[in-house]
């Protein structure tokens, strides 16, 4: 079974030396007290919270499951009780505003929590998680009065939240929703219909839920122009935050599921809630576009998270299980045989995992840089400062929720193999960190709705191409710096020509949609990995060159480290990095090779 | 739910149109029975006993498991009785010899068999399934005594029987095993240990279970050199084969596992069992090997079967399901939104799901001719003739195993992928596929040690090179025929460049060999994918090539069937394909991106 250890070495190393977050933060108006020392102790602690409290209720938490009684659903066994260690710690409201009682640090923080946090047990960290979408759209679209009532409870993690957009008929195309919300003369509305796959939607752990659930008013216009906000309380508090009466929503159902089995996914049924408009009448996907960027990089920790567990596993098992003897000859010759980890078949699954796991995460920490200059934008007002960051931000999301989730299940899979037939059993826990992995690149928009994004909305309609030039712009910056660096030459030069043919694609593909106008679904998923790959070669690149540096400038008191990290981005070039070339050789097909079999030619009895 | 309907209108191309298994039949000492209509009659009888009996319990038997109690295994609702049918059928016997009450028929309408019934049920496969190694042993190591007493029993299917290798220190590693085989006066031994992982080792389908085990004798040699094998069965028979006392061994658990879950995955203690010599002393693992292709092709059929029962419920659910417009515009414009099926990405999961279950089998078909030629070898004792058969399936053989399991476990996931949300929710039985198909990369060899047989052993070992310059010389002469037709030429030549691709690579692998040792571990993953690849790609190539040659020749009964042949084709060259690439181009890196990285340097804390 995985013991997770926080991976605070790496976790330091992006912060101090890679990207220089203590920098970062004073050019923030929320940063001044994420100083240096503060951070460290922030996330010390959260690796004690996670390693301590969170971890060993991980796996007996998919073995119990949820259980549903007659409309009450019960987390596992350890689960209320590490929830209520979570909120005394004041954890739930670390990048919320003080005046709601939170601790007013910069996003970024939370992102490095959740990244633990979840790693640890991303079901338990589902029902913290889930109120970051309802808290921010009580804030950036509530009003004063919604706002007083709702945020302290929530900022404090007493209450809970959910987002219900999905119903049984409509998932992606939420222009399909029926749920009905009835104007009433007190200015309430009464809510009618069915949500399901609501995570959080019910359970024991806070004394109040808040649903915010997107509903159609009588006279909405059909499709997404017709959808609203509303806020649906299970209990209706008063106007001092204190619960009430129940309202007419409840569970009817939790859902069996391959995995996060300990995240309780529920059937919530309205009939005739109560209701509270937020927001604009028909403006409600707008508003939920608006931090579908956090939420889905916030499902992009998943594939980190689960890449670095299924890893830890792993590489503890190849320490220790011993099969057969080296190629090269016997490693551990007093020993039966050698310990896996000195078969090369075995570095190169160990050594993959390492490089999704600890690319990802630089991925991850370098777009939270952007999160908080857009929450900045939110909290200081400034609606221009909000959307140039947001934009940046957009680029990256589809990349980081897209390509981390479907590599985080790839890790999370290797790991298993790792184990051999081991890996298959339960009580090893690798198969649970493959089940839980699999449902990260289903949520929050699927893979395919990702590369749809990247390709159709980021790269092409909004910005013609704009993005990926400004994106390798920089890359290619770092490259002139690098460029007559001996030992990163072989870094550069390969990033350099990534950068043009990811231009050249981008141009190719712009083109051909002109006449072909399904070559961007068809070539959306190509071009969603090719982009995941470039990508991550970059921050490689980086992490090499900074450990290249620490090496060269002498007193690195660590220089294992450093070399471990040039080594490790030594592997993904060589060994990841040629698969970017398979997705650039079949995104240019035109469509007719996906569209030209008759739907009814693809079986035949 | 997927509901499983052979594909009968493909295995009939394959059968008839590609292969030629009429003509292959007339070749083999036991294929004058196997006439067209026989077969025909046989494949129509499987496919209703498939999905009518086996299919209806495939996720009953998910969701109930085996049950365990006190040594006592029991089956999901409904296995015992199926069990009951496929023996009334007489299924069991189908390829073995009417001498011991079997059909008689080629091994190939085995394997036939097999992808339907582990398509409809790959759990209840399993039991008889694991019969097979335990009947190959005892035809072909057993005296004439011991064929006699178990063959009829086991032909029937009245009694099962089970491979007992693996122990908890080692898997693949088999000279790390211990259990002990002690000579008593009377001729036969007592076993001693514990074996783990033992499909089928304790149930309630069979009056008798007669176990296979790899035992050490007191004077045996260390390692693989000091392996012999013992038949040990659970009722001990008198030499009429009635069954009489229980013998001491017994099931000491049953493993939780992430899927086959109606498969019991059985503790086997052996204390002072009585077993009998099988085969020479020490000679055990010899034996072993000698069926180890048989075993491991009927492993590969799982990628096969879980690739198509994955797709049928995607498609099935690909024309159901409506969300969003096609990006070219309207197809359903009465409808709410066009179905899934209408988006070029759905496309492109749903065809890489059909090429890879269609291609997959006609690697399989294809290798089952092999396996006719080799079994022809045995039932004829012209010991050369089966190693001349048996060597030209050992090259194939972990290219089935392993590059077809893992594309079936791609297939599976993808197939979830289609579902969106819905996959991960038990009762729409998606998810099941994918935990079902995830031990097939693991048993029977995981992928890592198929790669290391296919590029270790098979080719640079044994051969030296000549099974790849073999295999491909005959896809050139395939390509040399075509070369000048217009619609073939794309293959042709792509083709082609492949042949000469491999046969590079292989000769720079076995060149640097000399020198990195290590890189044969290194390289053979990319090497066995690679080889996967180009594999498919020949038998993509043959579908289209018999396709066109049916539409040329007019008269096509199902034009459309031909039709869509070489639609999947194109989208399988231009698609997947270009995957083969990313291989070539990671394979001949040194070992070192691989070995360089110190052990303890994997991480830091």
């Amino acid at each position: 079974m995985p013991t997770y250890k926080a991976p605070l070495r790496d976790m330091r190393f992006l912060m101090n030396e890679v990207f220089d977050f203590p920098a970062h933060y004073t050019t923030l108006s929320n940063g001044a007290d994420a100083t240096p020392d503060m951070v460290d102790a922030i996330v010390g602690e959260c690796a004690r919270l996670c390693e301590e409290v969170l971890a060993p209720i991980n796996l007996s938490g998919d073995l119990e499951g949820c259980h549903f009684d007659n409309s009450v659903v019960t987390t596992p066994k350890g689960f209320k009780d590490a929830y209520d260690q979570y909120v005394a710690g004041g954890w739930q409201g670390l990048s919320h505003p003080t005046e709601y009682g939170g601790q007013g640090l910069p996003m970024s923080l939370n992102l490095i929590k959740a990244e633990m946090m979840g790693t640890a047990n991303w079901s338990f960290t589902m029902y913290p998680g889930l109120s970051l979408g309802c808290m921010n759209t009580i804030m950036q679209y509530g009003d004063e009065a919604q706002k007083n009532v709702y945020m302290p409870p929530l900022v404090e993690g007493r209450w809970s939240g959910t987002m219900c957009l999905t119903e049984p008929q409509c998932g992606t195309d939420l222009g399909q929703i029926k749920t009905k919300a009835e104007p009433q003369a007190d200015g309430t509305y009464k809510l009618t219909g069915t949500k399901i796959f609501i995570s959080a939607g019910e359970h024991d752990l806070t004394e109040n839920i808040v649903h915010i659930v997107l509903a159609r008013l009588p006279d909405a216009p059909k499709g997404t122009r017709g959808i609203s906000l509303f806020i649906v309380p299970k209990f209706i508090p008063d106007a001092q935050g204190n619960v009430g009466e129940r309202n007419s929503v409840s569970c009817g159902s939790i859902e069996h599921k391959m995995g996060i089995r300990a995240s309780a996914t529920c059937v919530m049924n309205f009939d005739n809630a109560i209701g509270y408009l937020i927001g604009l009448p028909n403006k409600g996907l707008e508003a939920m576009f608006t931090f579908m960027n956090t939420a889905r990089i916030g499902t992009a920790v998943q594939g980190v998270a689960h890449a670095e567990l299924s890893y830890q596993g792993a590489l503890a098992y190849a320490k220790e299980r011993r099969s057969m003897r080296a190629l090269s000859g016997k490693k551990e010759p007093e020993q039966i045989a050698d310990a896996l980890i000195y078969h090369a078949d075995v570095r190169r699954m160990l050594l993959t995992q390492k490089v999704i796991a600890e690319g990802g995460r630089a991925m991850i920490y370098y777009a939270s840089q952007y999160a908080d200059h857009m929450t900045n934008g939110i909290i200081e007002n400034d609606q221009k400062k909000y959307e140039y960051w947001d934009d940046k931000l957009g680029f990256f999301t589809p990349i980081l929720k897209g390509f981390l989730t479907e590599l985080g299940l790839e890790s999370a899979n290797i790991g298993m193999q790792v184990f051999g037939g081991h890996g298959y059993i339960k009580e090893h826990g690798m198969e649970q960190i493959a089940r839980d992995a699999r449902i990260a690149t289903l949520y929050e928009g699927t893979t395919g709705i990702q590369a749809l994004d990247l390709l159709g909305r980021k790269v092409l309609l909004q910005s013609k191409g704009k993005a990926v030039r400004d994106f390798t712009a920089d890359v290619l910056k770092f490259c002139g710096r690098h460029a007559r660096d001996k030992q990163m030459r072989r870094y550069v030069w390969d990033l350099t020509k990534l950068c043009a043919q990811w231009n050249y694609l981008t141009t190719r593909i712009m083109l051909t949609a002109r006449k072909d106008r399904d070559i961007v679904s068809a070539a959306c998923n190509d071009f969603l990995m090719y982009s995941g790959y470039v990508t991550m070669a970059y921050f490689w690149a980086l992490q090499a060159a900074v450990a290249y540096e620490k090496l060269a400038n002498g007193g690195a008191e660590q220089a294992e480290f450093y070399q471990a990290k040039i080594q490790t981005a030594e592997f993904y070039f060589e060994r990841l990095l040629p698969r970017a070339a398979g997705h650039a050789g079949s995104m240019l097909s035109p469509s007719k090779s996906l569209m030209q079999l008759d739907k009814d030619a693809f079986a035949f009895g």
